[in-house]
C-alpha cells in the first residue's frame, strides 16, 4: 500500500445509505488506495489518512492516529460537529451540483404545490368537487429563502425564472445575482414581512436551532395573496419547533411542507403525519449520489497531497 | 357613440368568467367605445363592430351585419370553430404572457410532482409510511413536449434549467432555442421513444382529436427510469381517448395529470376521481386574467383602426 487508506464510516439511513454500495463507489474511483469499509478485522489504524462519514457513533474517528481530512458526506455537518472527541483536522462537507439541483428540484416542487394550491386541489379530487378557486400568477407571490449559500441560491433562481419575487436571508451578508439579499438580525424581521413563502435551507448550529418558531411565523407577510404564509423545511429537524409550527397552523400558517424532523423516523403517533396542511416527505429532498460524491472525494484527495487546498473546509467555529 | 361598439358574449363557466367582472375591465381600457355586456336590452345590432367571447351560444355572433373582429378570450379557439354560422371575419385568440406564464407553472409543477413521486410519497404520508425510495435527479428523465408553440416553449425552456432533457414535437417544424424538435408524423414515433413524461399542449382540431390513446402510449420510453412514463394533458379533453388512458394505468402509464376532460365538470361517477395513479385539476392550468386581456383586446383594436394588422388570427383551415 503506497497511499494513505481511505476509511468509510456509514451508518443508518435508508437504502440510499448501503455501505456496500458506497465502497463499490469510492473503489472505483480511489484505484492505488485501500479503501477500508468499517467495521472490518484486519487494518492499522495507523494507516488511516482520509474517513468518508455519514453519522459515524461519537469517538469513532478519534481511533485514527494518522487522520489527516474527515469527509462528510452529506451537506449538513451538525452531527459530526457534536462529538466532542473530533479530532481536529479539515472537515469537509459535500458541494457537489447533484446535490444542489436535487435541493432546488424539492424546493421549486414544494413552493409551486403550494402557490398552485396542491393541498385544496387534492383535497377537492378526494371528496369529487369541481370547484377551482382564483389562482394568483408566481408575480404576485414573493419567496424568502432562509439561508442563501450555494443550494439556496441555485433554488432562488429557478424560482425567478418561473415569475416568483424572491429575496434572501443569511446571518452572514450574501451577494446573490439578481436576488434582494438580506443580513443578520437587524434585517431579519423585513425581510420575514415581504415572504408568502418562507424556505428554510439554513446549517444547524448553536444560532439556528429552534428559529422556525410561532415569533418568526407572525412576522410572515400577514396580508399574503395566499390567505397565510407558507413554511417549507429542508434544512434540519432541529432549525423548527415543532409545538409552534403545529399550534401555527390555525391560520398564522396556511400550510407546511417538511422533509426534516426532530425525530426521524416521524413517530406514529405524530400529529404530522395526520395534519391537513401538513405535506410530509421522509428527509428525501436533496438524497446524496454515491457516483458524484465519492469522485468528488476523490479528486480533493488528489489536489490535497499535490499540496493544492482542499474546498468547503467547515469553520468549526461558525458551526458550517 | 363615436367608435364601433365592442360586445361582450361570455357564457358558462367558473366565477373567474363573471361578465360583470370582464366588463368593468373593458369599460376601464374601452373609455372611448361602447362595452355591450350580452344579451342587453336596448342596442342596435349594427352598431357592434367588435365581439370579445367566451364560448359564444352558436349563431349569436352571426346577428351582427357589421362585425369586424372577433376576439376570443382563451388560447382554445375549438368550440367557436364548431359553430358553423361563424361570421367570416378575422378571428383572434389571445396570446398573452400572463396566460404563458400560467400554463409554464402548470406543466413544471406537474412534471416534478410526478418525477418526485409526489402520487407515491402523499400515499406514504396517508399510510404513516416512512419509506423514502430512490430518486433520480431531473438530468435522467426526458419530457416530451406535443404542441411546442409559445406555451410550449415557455415550459420547455424552464424545465431545462431545472434539469430536464426536453424534446418538442409539432404538426408543422418549429424552431425553438436549444430544444431538439420533431416534427410532422414521420418523426412522432422517434419523439415518442425518448420520451418519460408526455406533456400535451395542441390545439383541437380534426387531426388531433383522440391523439392520446393507447397507441401512442405503448411507444413512450419503455425502458423510463420512471418505471412507466406518464402523461400530463393541459390541452383539450377532445386530444384524450379517456378509457384508454384508464386501460393504461395498469403499467403502460404510471401515473397522468389531466386538466381537461371530454366533460366537464367530470361527472360524478368517473374513475377519474379515484383513480390512485389520475392527479385531477379542474381545468385551472391557465386562467385567463381580464386585466391583461381586456388591455390586450383594446390594444388589437387601437392599432387595427390605425390601419395596422391583427396579432394571432386563427388559420380557419388549419383550425388554431
Amino acid at each position: 500500500m503506497t497511499r494513505g487508506a481511505l476509511a468509510l464510516l456509514i451508518h443508518g439511513g435508508t437504502d440510499n445509505w448501503s455501505p456496500e454500495r458506497w465502497k463499490a463507489r469510492f473503489d472505483q474511483v480511489c484505484h492505488d488506495r485501500r479503501v477500508l469499509q468499517l467495521p472490518q478485522a484486519s487494518f492499522n489504524p495507523a494507516d488511516v489518512h482520509y474517513a468518508a462519514v455519514w453519522k459515524p457513533v461519537p469517538g469513532e474517528l478519534a481511533a485514527f492516529p494518522n487522520l489527516k481530512v474527515i469527509f462528510n458526506l452529506g451537506a449538513g455537518v451538525d452531527a459530526l460537529m457534536a462529538d466532542k472527541t473530533l479530532p481536529s483536522v479539515p472537515l469537509v462537507r459535500v458541494a457537489v451540483d447533484d446535490l444542489t439541483n436535487r435541493m432546488m428540484e424539492y424546493v421549486v416542487l414544494h413552493v409551486l404545490m403550494h402557490h398552485r394550491q396542491e393541498p385544496y386541489l387534492r383535497e377537492s379530487q378526494r371528496n369529487g368537487r369541481w370547484a377551482p378557486k382564483y389562482q394568483w400568477p408566481a408575480s404576485a407571490i414573493c419567496v424568502g429563502i432562509m439561508g442563501i449559500g450555494t443550494l439556496g441560491a441555485r433554488a432562488a433562481h429557478v424560482l425567478q425564472q418561473i415569475g416568483f419575487r424572491v429575496v434572501g436571508w443569511s446571518r452572514s451578508r450574501k451577494q446573490v445575482e439578481g436576488i434582494e439579499c438580506f443580513a443578520g438580525g437587524e434585517q431579519f424581521d423585513a425581510f420575514l414581512r415581504r415572504t408568502d413563502i418562507l424556505v428554510c435551507l439554513l446549517p444547524l448550529t448553536a444560532d439556528t436551532r429552534g428559529i422556525l418558531n410561532r415569533d418568526v411565523f407572525g412576522k410572515l407577510n400577514r396580508a399574503s395573496p395566499l390567505g397565510a404564509p407558507v413554511l417549507i423545511n429542508a434544512g434540519r429537524g432541529g432549525l423548527q419547533n415543532e409545538a409552534d409550527i403545529l399550534a401555527s397552523l390555525d391560520g398564522t400558517l396556511g400550510g407546511v411542507s417538511l422533509d426534516v424532523f426532530s425525530r426521524e423516523p416521524v413517530p406514529a403517533d405524530s400529529p404530522f403525519w395526520t395534519h391537513p396542511k401538513v405535506v410530509l416527505t421522509p428527509h428525501n429532498a436533496a438524497d446524496t449520489d454515491p457516483g458524484a460524491i465519492s469522485r468528488y472525494v476523490a479528486e480533493q484527495i488528489a489536489r490535497f497531497e499535490a499540496g493544492g487546498a482542499l474546498e468547503n473546509v467547515v469553520d468549526r467555529a461558525r458551526g458550517y
